[in-house]
């Protein structure tokens, strides 16, 4: 069996970005959303452009490509995943209050909230155009991929619904929050897998496997996501180290800890997510107990769990380039390298 | 060619809510949300039961029938179309700011902005897999639909922002008016007729037809809307009747009458629109102002050129039943009477 421990590729998302897959997605997303585009269309292009990791439709071309499909069919159908991406980015902005993203003004910011509402509600829409779009693949794929894509999104939805009600309760427990992390980053990864392999021609069983593949891979990033800000607290990662703190998020480090604890380290960490802030010692004593605890370590532990499980998603597979790249991004999804 | 000044059936379009093909939504609808739901699934059901006046779906079933279809297979694509329907409500209250709607709160009073936004969301999603459940129709047929969905889905985001930019401009025009009138109210009934004919397995040039008769329609729609608050005074209509000029929104007749006004008019005109209240005596000032212009029978007029139309656009198919409820549909449309 492929092991986890191997070394990730430095700057593997940016390559991935960079790769002929990356290139075909940047000139087609340039053309549906051009410099000229007005009114409606020029939010979604802000909204849209500059793309950001471009993660999700890369991996729809990549899993296409393992499955022995052509890539270009499908490279509508994987902007789709981007679309939708984008379109829950824009409303949760809304819901979270956030103002930048990838530094710049966050859309409701910078167009007033009713236009981004709409414009998440244009986004969702044109994802589904986009899925239709994939002709090539057969009628049937595309009915087949639309299922999953609304199933997905109904999901995303549910996860949306289910992290509200987490907020301040660091009494849900794991299986609450993995739950979470399930419909919340990992349903969308599973519709990114599963429909790249039947638009690119996969077979009924191969298609679950690789949405079983993306489902894991999705809940350890989210694993990953809770972890980095406790991995380099000296380092630059993409989102506030206090984020989660302050917006009385029990992350998965902080209910192991929780799980474990004694009365007074639970008064401990009660009393620090309520608080709503956090300086700089606070956060380093935080961090301390979470990495003394011995929860940063069983986090890590559950995400290469998750890592596992989804290189099994990939067993079916030939061997080729492309599984290569499916298997290195959980080797990254595992890590808390950048 | 059928005309448009024969009787209505009193009370049509509560019957149509009772006939068979009523209760067979009305069955389907409390099956997919049951009182048990729980969590998002309550709130989308609180936003969805009991259900309006039904009326897109009862026309989807209705044109799937007039085509040779078996209805009963076409009833979870109709619902689709209501939950699209409430899904852009529910987002509509949040951006407008209204607080009731069929005389309860509306989903963002009662449960909370966030939960708002991720409900029309997870409506517009359950839209798209209500239309992949219709299977008995063909991949095909379903993939189409998808694509017909989700066309209508993107124009009712653009009427919406046409639609505010319309906002305090006498100035605007007609043709504008009725470009947002298409996207924002056409462009779902066009949906509603184009995927009953796809599923009830009509031909390309008969759908297509009858999706024309759906936009058409729609714009009847949306003018009868703007005129019903002059007609009857008295009367009791589904909205306040100074809604729209509470809103700054010049509707048809207001725009007709600016066009066709003189300087001291149009004056009257924008500053009726610029005040955001109208007590009764103004409001019957407003009133009379359209009426003694023209412009309300103006107004008319162009509902019925729609009208006329539309029911072009049942030309092609087989006398029946279905398409005597078409044909009294468009002529409810281009009347106010209750």
């Amino acid at each position: 069996m492929t092991t986890l421990t191997g070394p990730v590729p430095p700057g593997l998302l940016n390559e991935l970005s960079r790769s002929r897959s990356g290139e075909l997605l940047h000139h087609e997303l340039s053309a549906r959303w051009p410099e000229t585009a007005d009114s409606l269309d020029a939010i979604a292009r802000y909204a849209m452009v500059p793309a950001g990791k471009f993660l999700r439709p890369v991996m729809a071309l990549t899993v296409a490509e393992a499955v022995g499909g052509n890539p270009e069919d499908v490279v509508p159908a994987a902007l789709a995943m981007e679309y939708l991406h984008v379109a829950t980015l824009t409303h949760d902005d809304i819901i979270d209050g956030d103002t930048v993203r990838r530094g710049r003004p966050t859309v409701h910011v910078a167009y007033g909230m009713s236009e981004a509402i709409v414009t998440g509600d244009y986004l969702i829409f044109s994802a589904f155009a986009a899925i239709t779009a994939s002709r090539a693949s057969g009628s049937r794929a595309v009915a087949e991929s639309i299922a999953v894509l609304a199933e997905a999104g109904s999901d995303l939805c549910r996860g949306q619904i289910l992290e509200a009600e987490l907020v301040d309760d660091l009494t849900a427990g794991v299986g609450k929050y993995l739950e979470m992390a399930r419909l919340k980053t990992g349903a969308l990864f599973r519709a990114v897998c599963h429909i790249g392999a039947l638009l690119g021609g996969a077979e009924e069983t191969q298609a679950a496997a690789l949405a079983g593949y993306g489902e894991d891979l999705g809940v350890a990033f989210q694993i990953r996501d809770d972890l980095i800000v406790f991995a380099d607290p000296a380092g630059t990662v993409d989102k506030p180290t206090t984020s989660d703190l302050v917006n009385g998020r029990p992350t998965l480090p902080v209910l192991m800890a929780y799980e474990a604890a004694d009365v007074a380290r639970r008064q401990a960490l009660s009393s620090a997510l309520a608080r709503r802030s956090a300086n700089a010692p606070e956060f380093e004593e935080f961090r301390r107990a979470l990495i003394d605890t011995g929860a940063v370590a069983r986090c890590h532990e559950t995400a290469g769990a998750y890592g596992q499980r989804a290189i099994q998603g990939l067993a079916g597979l030939e061997p080729s380039g492309s599984v290569d790249v499916l298997t290195e991004i959980v080797r990254w999804a595992v890590t808390t390298e950048p």
